[in-house]
């Protein structure tokens, strides 16, 4: 049977990078699109319980159907699965992110929640992301890898309850070395809020951040984005700390 | 030193959880409160910066300092450190939940969002749910449990990068049993979207869910509440899954 594929992102339905990796999927089997209506980067894992969700059907092509909806990427992958795709799908896959989605990133971004949710809905799930912001970053470079890890994958399926976080360097000789599995490096954004007074006298503070990574150590996602390599990392929705579970409470 | 103590929570400042949660904090230090304006359930990790956020000072007591935030609760433990901690906090209570964050639930939860953010940031954290849904929950059995914890934990400290998620049966005869170390059971939501149609014959989607855990068994968060234990998970940032770093992508 020709594979489902559900594509979402946390981009927008009109960003390049949805549209990069509807055009690989189309190779591989027929396409449900259900993404964001707008930009939707930084919100996680979140879901819309508080009010209801519209639907827009933007195109009704047999073998490649895209709606947009007003929530989040987690609410697209819910919503699809019940009420847009003919069956369940038998892969997800989110992105291409317009910038990076490794090490501590996965907290924060919704391409990767949306991965996380299929998964726990038993869906087999890849997120793909891009290291580079622009809304007019150049995906071109990063196709033979997209086809390269979802054919792999629509083959050789994945484990149960795993998930891929891959993400694509921009190097400058446009050469990638090759795929690294490898684990999510420790990071965090040092942050700050700048602060200012609007017209009436009130703070209001602004966002912004340094990304701050010292664990990039061979092995490390990090280490192999920053040495060529496209890092793919194995990803589990159990949070446990399984080396503390003898952790004495009293 | 008084130990510094920042709290929040996702049920908005005016809860009664966070005010439970408050009283106990104030018996162990000074404490300063960040929290969300209004219910910010579901949001899980996400966080705000496409627009500015702004905070409002609801009270200014030297010992127990409280600010309402129109942001996440993430966003809330971002700005409270910068501008509204006297110094780095030495701990982060989020809480008092009203509702489980046991098992997947952890995926979504805005309480513990802001619980892994801290622990990010290097703050030693805590995230405190009574599985108890109503506004109007009753929080006085779970008090000496999160005293008991609140005060395990300032004096022993936490392991690097491990935060506790922490959850709170409602026994029928009132009676916890104890504490119990345990693993995240597996589990999902059976998610359905209620369609109906509205008065321009549009359609619109409630979401409405089921929890369906099967992995119950001695050792898993599941267990331990359903037993009349309270449940610690030791939780980690880290979303590796290392048994697969094996993984042959091609």
């Amino acid at each position: 049977m020709t594979p489902l594929i559900l594509i979402t992102n946390d981009d927008g339905y009109a960003s390049k990078g949805i549209n990069a990796l509807i055009s690989i999927a189309r190779e591989f089997g027929d396409v449900v699109v259900v993404a964001p209506m707008s930009n939707s980067s930084g919100l996680a894992h979140s879901l819309t319980s508080s009010r209801p969700l519209r639907v827009r059907t933007v195109s009704d092509d047999d073998s490649c159907k895209v709606y947009v909806c007003d929530g989040t990427p987690v609410d697209c992958v819910k919503i699809a699965e019940e009420h847009f795709c003919p069956r369940k799908p038998d892969l997800l896959l989110s992105g291409i992110n317009h910038g990076s989605n490794a090490s501590i990133n996965i907290l924060y971004s919704g391409t990767m929640g949306a991965v996380l949710e299929a998964t726990v809905m038993g869906i087999p799930s890849i997120g793909f992301s891009l290291l580079d912001h622009s809304p007019d970053a150049d995906f071109e470079p990063s196709l033979p890898i997209v086809r390269k890890i979802v054919g792999g994958v629509i083959e050789k399926g994945l484990p149960p309850g795993v998930a891929l976080n891959v993400n694509i360097p921009v190097t400058a000789d446009g050469v990638i070395k090759g795929i690294k599995v490898c684990r999510q490096s420790s990071a965090r954004w040092m942050d700050s809020y700048e602060r200012r007074v609007d017209p009436h006298g009130r703070p209001y503070y602004w966002l912004t951040g340094r990304f701050d990574c010292d664990d990039n150590g061979e092995g490390t996602d990090q280490w192999a984005l920053e040495n060529g390599y496209v890092s793919v990392v194995p990803t589990t929705t159990d949070f446990t700390a399984y080396e503390w579970l003898n952790f004495k409470i009293d």
